[in-house]
């Protein structure tokens, strides 16, 4: 049975790495000794001991050890054999190219179907869906697929933003940029807005944390969703 | 010889499509008749008769008549036998994905480098670069290669935008994006600012418009450019 938490950000403006997210992760990780950290996604292309090491300063203080999969010499072993994992945020693009040449995105989506938990943040959340075509980030790297994970029905466009009132600039809203999607594409998209989270047990998906969710459907008016079960498909 | 005008946006806050640029294709596209437009790049996911509606309306103001290039039975001729040619804006990720699958970027490119007249906006301003990785686009589609037309030795950010100041978004500010972009690749990255554009003369390219530069080079701090002629790299 599934068991994961897919949050929109790490941080919320004003706080600590993680912090407003301790008290969640205290009971859901009540009987994890030791999570598998994927850094690939590299925020600002800070290395891969670096940000292991922010995972580890914040998982300390729920007395959680993190060891990061590129110390492991086998990754997808790493994976296999992991008590829980957490996949940090970075860039959407340059996680999925590292999934796909470190041949661990099978495994991963093997072991968390099968219920290893998992916590996913940002760009971490972005492949728990479909596919990442709704990431907000730039395409630096060139991934040999966009297909993700799949342990959601949607995909999620983590950090949503309502657009700007009053604003002059010309560049697409994120709303419109998720209207282009359903052009092309079928799959719902929900924006998690800062503050928010699923909790995803089995096939029973909960929004939870601060904000409403905000979901797009082709060819439906977008939608405001209450936090609490969600009903998608 | 290149004669390019590659232009950060169609459009400025309050005022119609390519209007504040119409003065400058008057004197630009002097000698033109007709113009090919490629529509694929679909805003709003637009159809490219109405894509091409709205540019033919714009042009018709300056007497230059404006066909689709989805006209053609064969997109490649169009392209060898087009008086000028205009790109319009959109999602960059369906601009190059068409334009690997009409199979007409080569000849693009080849008919630019030997002289026909060009006007890219927004997603077609980004293609001129050595490649699309800096589009700010969602990439809702997947293309073959991020590899564009490389009429310009860096890459091209579009609608740069600067960071906006006391936002509590924990989401990337463009420059910090395109910091991540320079952790993977070389190219510099010349971010466009709304109202600004370049004028490419042969190996000349000038920054012209209302709004000076932001020059990104890898390992260096990102520096403005004054309007007037630009040497990179």
């Amino acid at each position: 049975m599934k068991k994961l938490l897919i949050a929109s950000t790490s941080t919320i403006h004003g706080t600590g790495y993680l912090e407003y997210l301790l008290p969640t992760l205290t009971v859901f990780f009540a009987d994890v000794k030791k999570l598998l950290f994927i850094p690939y996604a590299r925020p600002s292309g800070i290395s891969y001991d670096a940000y292991t090491k922010i995972a580890q300063k914040a998982f300390a203080k729920i007395h959680i050890e993190v060891v990061g999969i590129h110390e492991f010499d086998n990754p997808k072993e790493a994976v296999l054999n992991a008590e829980a994992i957490f996949t940090g945020g970075g860039n959407t693009f340059e996680l999925v190219y590292q999934l796909y040449k470190n041949d661990v995105l099978a495994t991963l989506k093997q072991v968390l179907e099968n219920g290893t938990k998992y916590l996913g943040t940002s760009a971490g959340s972005n492949i728990c869906g479909v596919s990442m075509k709704n990431t907000n980030d730039m395409p630096i790297v060139y991934p040999p697929s966009f297909t993700t994970l799949g342990l959601l029905p949607f995909n999620i466009n983590a950090h949503y933003l309502d657009p700007l009132k009053n604003s002059k600039h010309m560049g697409e809203t994120r709303e419109t940029r998720i209207k282009e999607f359903h052009v092309f594409n079928e799959t719902a998209v929900l924006g998690l807005r800062e503050g928010s989270w699923l909790e995803v047990l089995g096939d029973s998906i909960t929004l939870k944390g601060t904000e409403t969710g905000r979901l797009f459907e082709k060819d439906k008016i977008a939608k405001e969703l209450e936090l609490g079960l969600l009903i998608i498909k």
